[in-house]
């Protein structure tokens, strides 16, 4: 039968996972110039709509079917189509809906591929990022997921389900993907950044973020997600995900501000952007981690992620990439942070039951925990070179220069983000009481007596 | 005893469609020119508020009270003021409490009155309507619910409650509301287009979507808050709810495939506003299905959707009518064929257990889904055109053209969107360097390397 | 074991009531004028960042650790970094983890805090903020919430924990949060309007919102999250949170026709803003009496609640405090009328099962209602005012009146909400017939039509 609070859990974590990819659509729109905001977020669009098709056809048995050799690739065929499990195959002691699984996995594999746009901005093809999302989804992360993801299952000692690699032979602690999601992301958009090169005017001119307040949206949405995202990787509602939960929140907290203080001893002033973006590298760095660490060790998670992010993001202007929204400096290097933390930060105490190297542990889990982290990176960004170079010399990846300057909204979508006009030059045409709450009355009353 | 996991799950379903209402505003609001904005919201938030009242007054009896007769009505005065249900009155091996059932029905009353409003952008009086969706949701929503939504209970084969007579006697599947919501709202938005007629301009001038970051944000909510429409739709946290939440997902997704593949292959281009408009195609077709269809058939089902719908919000232009925001060409053209979808791509595979005609169940299926779709449809076209004539003729439903150009929300709310005045003329009063995470000591290291 | 259904459903309310901090900043940001709402904004998100830390530091410990004395203070070292809370110390006939009680409670922290910063829009040094919520938080919010939510336990007779004085000793009802959110935060906005003064041009100048639909994408947010914010509050998936549900939904939709209402027949017209501002008077009316009032009883507290906050709003105009965002007009006036109201329409049909005045129980509720709304009220203003002062007078806490003029976001954050520079002069660069949904053909054809 059955286990209805489980599958509640999954669903409503699934959905707000889902809500992510929007929410980063808006996180990473509001920062580019208004001329290339819809761009944008069609990548996010893009990435929703095509890999969900991909990952019922074939994504998910890659990832999640039986092992087909050396824990790297899940069989294809087992699930195709998802096959097969749309009848309620759960065991007689309670457990989750196949498919509740099935979708709450796929918001991830959507997610990821949507992250790495961000190191692309304002100058990619739509149609290439399109192809790219498919062909980088099937040979990059399904895979990956499957290393990461995919645990062997074992009934009476007998094995039933073989998985991946990274969680079963090296049995690194990624609890909800900081190697699989954010190292693996960080390390395309880095590749990607590269194959594309740099924007005209990178370094020179001021790209300053169009719509801080859609940042902040954006910001708020993912934060929100994220606790479906961590939360719902305990895949059941207990205490595990009640403790990733918490985690989630001190550590994303922590980053927020060691960020803003990095900020303002280095500028002498915190930002708006500051702030969403420390909120996003304390997700980043809590997420392998939430949970095995304590509600103290993820403050100092959060805390340290966040100041390192804040000084990385700064590394693309001195090394010459343009990472345009940094998804190297707040996904790679947050992911790895994160993933290297449980090495040192981990409690026996927290639901994991590890001890890292300060609570005693040794070593060992920190080597497993960087081999996993080296490994992706490694996969991830060797493989995007590959694919990206090919786009490039075949459709061609980029748009020309001119139309980065006349804006890739226009030139690519024939669409602009905003239209005022209508409103006039003022960008107003109300008359000046029809908007206060108070009446007119009580406000000319006001002013005579402040006159007065 | 209260069933808890499908109690959370219904609960958190029905503050999901409570979020749609918002997310329609948003979406639609973003859709027309900058000075009606506020109008446009204000139609979805009326509705809200004037809905949910209606629905604890009477709305909840005539829709979910014992029949008075022939399927068509259910009895106004059995619940009045939701009387005797705040009893926890489930039975003993568990359930749902009534009050969880009632609220989750009463965002469904409401997001379908609100989605009526985007026929009728730019030019509707508040007051009147206001007036409209009390009376329309009185003689249309709430029976049409009951027909579709009301099912008879039976306990040790004495029947405990009749219900409605889509539901029960003809048998049509229609899982979350594609006849009861979506051909009910489409009809509904058609007829009052018609009774309003065009706006000042229509099909000569563009009136372009003033902010498509809103559109967005809008169609990115109303997904989230689809997945507890239909996946809350079941009543229960299981296995139903996970086929339908991956149906959701799917045929979301492969919808806004095909609207936007049919954009590129027609314009040149793919737009933001087609993926938008996408998303809403697939999750209206997808409604009524998504419990009985396999994923390979809810991409079919959204695929056919995208493009479908992509197709028929150009008649508009050619029939003439003025439905705006494409009521019509998406949610009475989608809402048809996801509800005839089911007669085709239904299988006995998927929860609702039918085979339809391409599944071998031969045409018995088909013709319950075309007359439950058909009868919906006449009902609510014939009735909405008599309310809003009636409207129209005693209180005048429509502004005064000159009120048009002006803008509604100066002449009818005395406000106006957007006031960007006080940044300048330049849109901005910060200085350059003051928005880059990286420092301007970055920057300027980067640029002497660049130029150097 | 942990009950999963009940875990399932306060795990999905935290993180709504997590979202509610950006809905807030949304809100709140899209009121001000487009030069501050990068500030108004950070308030919010520097509050969900300092109280996350200081919640997991010590205070929960402080609101819920044992009390120390006359239901004052809980034992801030009980759980000095959430110590010993990791294990599921559940009881055996299921449960709630401690870890997702602690993580519920916490946001509630976060945003009592976050409410108040609306009465000093425009004009506080972001510093003193971050200061001030701190202190506040610490020496105003922790105790009240242990006076309010922390209720004493026994076991077999025996007390095993003792909780606070206005939960135990008084037996006031504030099922979420009347008193120790919104007239404790309504109170302490008063207060800081006071020290901090008001701005240049106050009740002069029109100051009108920048961005109405970002108020009302607030508001929306608001109400979605105030579903976990009464429902949640009680503690389980059952018919309590159920009916809390409906209250929810039925009070803020009458709140919202009463403020419409008001405005209509006042000024002549019904606004958004006051559409969204009737939203958020109805939530905080019915947050203390969700668990007590029946349907009919929440839409009077949440008719009346906008009705009257509508009025109260105009106050500051005549009073001469620059409560700039309503704090105490919505929050202090909607907290206390919710409050009240339970004293008068309590009934015991409701899960609360006690009778108020009006359904023949007397005034024994009644005065213990108003005991504890003053006791906080009270409480909250004297300890505000003194921590403000104390600010104002060491590091100052207003910024000078001339960046008051250039605008906080630039003087504080150097940043700018908003550049729309790239758009042109039109505010748009994209061809009129690229963001239509039909195609040109379609639009031409119909021109010649039309024209003909």
């Amino acid at each position: 039968m059955v286990n209805t609070g489980d599958t509640a859990w999954i669903l409503t974590s699934a959905a707000l996972v889902l809500l992510m990819t929007p929410g980063l659509a808006l996180f990473y729109g509001g920062m580019v110039r208004a001329k290339s905001v819809l761009n944008m977020m069609m990548m996010s669009f893009g990435a929703l709509a095509l890999i969900s098709v991909l990952w019922v056809l074939y994504g998910y048995s890659v990832a999640f079917g039986d092992d087909v050799g050396l824990g790297l690739l899940g069989n294809p065929a087992e699930f195709f189509g998802l096959a097969g499990l749309m009848e309620d195959t759960t065991s007689a002691d309670g457990g989750l809906p196949a498919m509740a699984f099935v979708g709450f996995q796929a918001v991830f594999a959507i997610i990821t591929v949507a992250l790495i746009s961000g190191a692309i901005a304002d100058r990619a093809r739509f149609g290439a990022w399109m192809v790219f999302a498919g062909v980088w989804a099937t040979i990059v992360y399904f895979p990956v997921a499957h290393w990461v993801f995919d645990f062997t299952l074992t009934d009476d000692g007998t094995v039933t389900h073989t998985g991946g690699w990274i969680a079963n032979d090296l049995a690194a602690i990624d609890f909800a993907g900081g190697t699989a999601v954010h190292i693996n992301a960080g390390a395309a958009g880095l590749a990607l950044a590269l194959v594309l090169g740099r924007r005209r005017g990178f370094g020179r001119e001021a790209m300053r973020p169009h719509n801080l307040p859609l940042v902040m949206i954006g910001a708020g949405l993912l934060w929100f997600g994220w606790f479906g995202f961590n939360g719902g990787s305990a895949l059941a509602a207990n205490n595990t995900a009640s403790v990733a939960w918490v985690n989630t929140l001190v550590a994303t907290a922590a980053a927020t501000l060691g960020w803003l203080l990095v900020e303002k001893l280095r500028d002498g002033h915190s930002t708006s952007l500051g702030a969403a973006s420390g909120v996003v590298a304390g997700l980043v760095a809590i997420t392998p981690a939430c949970s095995s660490v304590s509600p103290i060790g993820a403050i100092v998670v959060g805390a340290v992620a966040g100041a390192l992010c804040a000084l990385a993001v700064g590394l693309k202007y001195r090394l010459g990439y343009d990472d345009s929204l940094d998804v190297v400096g707040v996904h790679l290097v947050g992911g790895l942070w994160g993933t290297i933390a449980v090495g040192f930060l981990a409690t026996a105490e927290a639901p994991a039951g590890i001890d890292g190297l300060l609570y005693g542990g040794g070593v060992d889990q920190l080597w497993r925990q960087a081999v996993g982290a080296v490994a992706v990176l490694a996969f991830s960004f060797v493989l995007t070179l590959a694919i990206g170079i090919v786009i490039q010399k075949t459709m061609g990846f980029r748009i020309p220069e001119e139309d980065e300057v006349t804006g890739i909204d226009t030139v690519v979508h024939a669409e602009s983000g905003y239209d005022f006009a209508s409103l006039g030059s003022s960008g107003s045409t109300a008359p000046p009481a029809g908007q206060a709450r108070a009446t007119s009355a009580d406000m000319a009353r006001n002013t005579e007596r402040t006159l007065a």
